[in-house]
């Protein structure tokens, strides 16, 4: 692992370890897979502008979100049932994340249950991704456990009614290995085993139980629910953006769900000023989707996001080296992005302007 | 067939299938072929801008195009000599097009009869596209045929006086195999012979056939002809499309024959929109080139379409799988298109408007 | 010779049959070679715009150049010793575009001499390509020469004071084999043999021959020594067309000299529209470089080119066939032309207008 | 040697010659080095305008720095520990361009102490490159010893308070082999030693050492401390350029540090156009990072640079054959810039303006 010195080593190791079955799911991004390497080919379109000669001896990267501290700007994406890549799966993800001083969330459709990855790390940051089901019982029975878990805020994942269109797993299927189960429902269930169905059915079977009939109204059916922050998750349109915060989102997630959902959407980089424009700072505005380097956690700044999100990066360094790789990675994009500040003359958090990067192509005002 | 899930798939399969002549015609492109994979890749270019939590559980995606209704805005456009990829041809292509609720465009020069083709699907939507022989009455036979055989329209090409050089088939030739010959002509015919040739004289001599001194009075001609809606296509340009209008054609289809005819020439897509805005909804406008998956349809229909159509894509399931291939590419498209609508938050063609998509590198205006 | 149907396939045919000695002088560009290839790029970043339904039975692809005509607008560019590409060298290029009906243009130091070419192809129309060496009564005799062979235009080359850097020629060396010489030369003198010198210094000494301390002022000079009309070569801003007009220039040559000469500078193609608006019809404009289909040339008309000249293409030809291969190659151009007119709907060559052609990517004005 | 006829060719040469301990560092960049191919593809993306039958039989390519001459706009950039690619290493390098009358800059941080470089060309004009320590007195006394040696200026590098990250040698490490040290530091201190360390904390350790705390004010401690010329080295933006010449600068050189700092900064002839318009003559703006032939070193010239500098391409020149290897660099350098002087018809670097380069793609205005 002490060969591995950026997210790409860790990709590109996690592909010679996991298995087939679990490296499709992964990877795969909708159709032609050209959004999945617009997410990341759109932040190196943004150039850093460096101001030289200030002091940077001292530097404070951290930040607030939802009013608490975070050790860094870049947390852990929810995705779905991180045991594929390990056997500690969620566990070691929490715990990395704690013990970095950084945001968990996790997936509803985990391998390991609220119940378990509160308890793995009671005092880390947690936050629980939502996905609605027609049952809204049961939906509202994850909402309460969240709470009672100390989840201190739901994200409301609103582009996936369905699951996109990602061939490989199409081609070749997909099914939750036998040892493993959705664990949030209970044992036995069809949403338990939902995943765990023939290789051709899974998805098909999965989708089936999830709520399409979704609206806006459906925030105000949450905010009803619980007292917990609500952010909706897989904003790309500042028209949504502003729609969310009218329904009371208390903030917005501008991602496009790793480019695993539609094809030919705006790189979520390429989203987000638009958004931030439009939101004028009456909510908070994160982003996920191709967040690679440090640099680019410093672009999504710049541009006006709270704070980032990587989702696959954290797969990797869990296929590579469970909880600790998992850690590595974070370290990475921590030392990264400090290292930016650093280059770039910004002590702190509060300095990362808009001015501080550019699109390429606009030489006349470099 | 199982494993092939896209239409990029079915290509693959089809390439290893199809002998060297059939090949060589059906996938060349006239020149360097520049055009050729810019018809595919000018879609890429179009952005998608997905709405959130719209209600999408209940979705329509049929239109109507001519009055009549279609179950989705994908048809199949003319291409000539469909038995070279299977032995059932154009009467496999016609049952797949019709079992699936869409339309079928017969070519001229296919290698089964107008009255073939209808005994194989005479509830499905039928239109004939029809190319201007020198020899008029002999043109106006096929077109008192077509009326009495149910075709719906006449598809009058014009971007064909002459055959495009595509540098495979001026290579090594083309020939009609002995046993296939152009079925809407007596047999024994010229006409019928006519790319029976030897493999360096067919197209020069199918050539010779057709009527080079046509102009826009011709569709008068026709007009006079027969009742039959008339939708010239081959249009690249507002001008043509005014000038079509002026002289009474029904609908205009944007197409540059697969790009077949002449190289860089603008891909359909990018084409399009300008077309839209001069025809300004004085008649229906089609395209047809390129279109490879749904999300394609998706933005053609954003970009003012009433509906497209594939050509290629129909010989490649052909080839594959005769009509059950046919059908399944159908599938595909409507699949794609119904996902892509889903999770756009489009439960419906009239949704589809201008501001669904967006061109690529516009930023400022996601 | 049959399987090859474009310039292409003769380029790539030729560099097989050449030796290294031929082949890196004939295809070389200066430096990185990058204006080598977007000479031709830039062609297709030009998108042409076709019109349907025009009576294209009947077409005249001919022109006037200088008053007299031409039975299609592309000629041959001259390049030097065409003897290292087949033994009958300038005889048999200057017998193919005799034959062909076009223009000659016969280098200065060229394998040939001006006598062998005017017999060669008596009546073909033939132009004389001149270089002013330091011995300006050489360089007069020349001229005179040029007059009494029937050469009917002094082609006065401005873009090369001095050799490029073509790496291949600079690493290997070039020479004229012993059993060429520069034939417009008297046998043994320095000019004759300046080539034919040790391998590392053949440029070298060819350099010293010629005069550097050219100016505008010469073209006067040239214009009092004889009656011919002059062309000055190698302009690629429309500075230079201004002032070449006011010093008397019958006609201006667009030209990066092959891109031979320097690297990043305008590919020819794009920097002909603004020659041709400045030069506002005062004087003909032709140009040459990366034209290879007849595309190229329908292009370079639309955008104001009188016509168009191929280099290296032809010495393709030659050393594929000779004349024979010499003139398949302005058959192909010819052939290609005439295609690209007839399906664009431009029966002739007046028709050829500005708007036949658009930049990609201004799709706002398709 | 005789076959290198460019400095890619060198760079070819050189990458089979060094260890990879050397080779690993000298090549390359920060992150995923996308800057460190952009700072030479930014050079191609500038189009030259070449003006036609100027007399340049005569030219002049020497110009004025500071005051006083060199033989031609091209120095050699400050890299540190030049003996890993040869035993003479700073030496060689030094003689090479006192020999061909041009400036050479001195790394802090080389492998021949000030007092050897001064001797090995005592009539060469030099510089030096100063990194400031937390030690003040020892970077104090770097000063004087430049002053006493006959450096006739400081290069004060402000882009570097840490080293960036290159991964290749994050991976496998990089330590300055034994028979070698740092050479301006006491034999046996911590700051001689530095990059001797072991191969996984060399940089981490001399890191520590240098003064992070550095702002603009520490100009005004230079600028006390030596009346020599200070040049501000790893400026990209107009901003920064700015505040050098407030707090004294004598000059600004426009640099990312050969792309080894920051990624995705912005290319640096992309960025000196901005800075040569606000710094409006006030002082000498420079220019370094991937000046490969002569035509960028027109072009950074025609954008306003009084002179540019390579720093790579001595090393390979170094690699290949020490000062003779060096000396091949710079005349070909020499070479290529005064051809292209001739080219374009540019007899003297004072008829170099802003016109004479323009971006491509603004062909409108060629
Ligand atoms: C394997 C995988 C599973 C995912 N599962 C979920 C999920 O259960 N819920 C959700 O809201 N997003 C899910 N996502 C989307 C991520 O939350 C996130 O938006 C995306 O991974 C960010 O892009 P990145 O992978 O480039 O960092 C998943 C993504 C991946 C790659
Ligand atoms: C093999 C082949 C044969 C074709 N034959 C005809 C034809 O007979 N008549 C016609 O109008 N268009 C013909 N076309 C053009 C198609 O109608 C259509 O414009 C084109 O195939 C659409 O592009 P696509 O193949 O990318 O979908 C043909 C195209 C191909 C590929
Ligand atoms: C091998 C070779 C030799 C040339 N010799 C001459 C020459 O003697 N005089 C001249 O004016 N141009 C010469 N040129 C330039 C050509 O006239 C012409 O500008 C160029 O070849 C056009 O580009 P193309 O080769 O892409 O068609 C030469 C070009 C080549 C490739
Ligand atoms: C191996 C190496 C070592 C360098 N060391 C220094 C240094 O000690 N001080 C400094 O100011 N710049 C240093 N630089 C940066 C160079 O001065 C210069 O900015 C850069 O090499 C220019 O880019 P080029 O290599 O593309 O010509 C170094 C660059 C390289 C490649």
């Amino acid at each position: 692992m002490d060969k591995l010195v950026c997210v790409k080593d860790f990709e590109e190791a996690a592909f010679r370890i996991l298995d087939n079955n679990a490296l499709q799911y992964y990877k795969s991004g909708a159709d032609d897979e050209l959004t999945l390497s617009d997410n990341k080919d759109a932040f190196k379109r943004w150039m850093i502008r460096p101001r030289m000669l200030r002091d940077v001896s001292k530097r404070n990267i951290s930040t607030t979100v939802l009013g608490k501290p975070v050790a860094f700007p870049l947390g852990v994406s929810p995705t779905a049932m991180q045991r594929l890549a390990h056997p500690d799966g969620e566990c070691a993800n929490v715990r990395a994340a704690a013990s970095m001083g950084t945001i968990y969330i996790l997936s509803t459709i985990s391998t390991s249950s609220l119940e378990e990855v509160a308890a793995a790390a009671p005092n880390g940051r947690k936050w629980f991704q939502l996905y609605v089901y027609k049952d809204r019982d049961l939906t509202a029975s994850l909402v309460k456990r969240a709470e009672k878990c100390g989840f201190e805020a739901l994200v409301f994942t609103v582009d996936a009614p369905y699951f996109g269109r990602r061939r490989a797993n199409l081609r070749d299927g997909f099914a939750l290995p036998p040892h493993l189960r959705l664990a949030n429902f209970p044992k036995g269930s069809e949403n338990s085993e939902a995943l765990g169905k023939d290789r051709h059915s899974a998805f098909a079977f999965h989708d089936a139980l999830l709520d399409q009939a979704l609206t806006w109204e459906d925030v105000h059916w949450l905010r009803k629910l619980t007292k917990l922050p609500i952010i909706v998750k897989g904003i790309l349109l500042p028209e949504d953006a502003e729609t969310a915060i009218q329904y009371g989102a208390t903030g917005v997630m501008v991602s496009n769900h790793g480019a695993r959902q539609l094809d030919t959407v705006a790189a979520t980089i390429d989203a987000l000023p638009g958004i931030v424009e439009r939101v004028a700072g009456r909510c908070e505005v994160y982003l996920d989707g191709g967040v690679s380097t440090g640099n680019d956690v410093y672009k999504a700044l710049a541009l006006g996001a709270k704070m980032v999100f990587a989702g696959r990066a954290l797969l990797w360094g869990l296929a590579v080296g469970g909880e600790q790789g998992a850690r590595k990675i974070l370290q990475i994009y921590r030392d990264e992005f400090d290292l930016t500040m650093a280059l770039t003359g910004t002590p702190n958090v509060d300095s990362l302007t808009r001015d501080c990067v550019r699109k390429y192509g606009m030489t006349s005002h470099l």
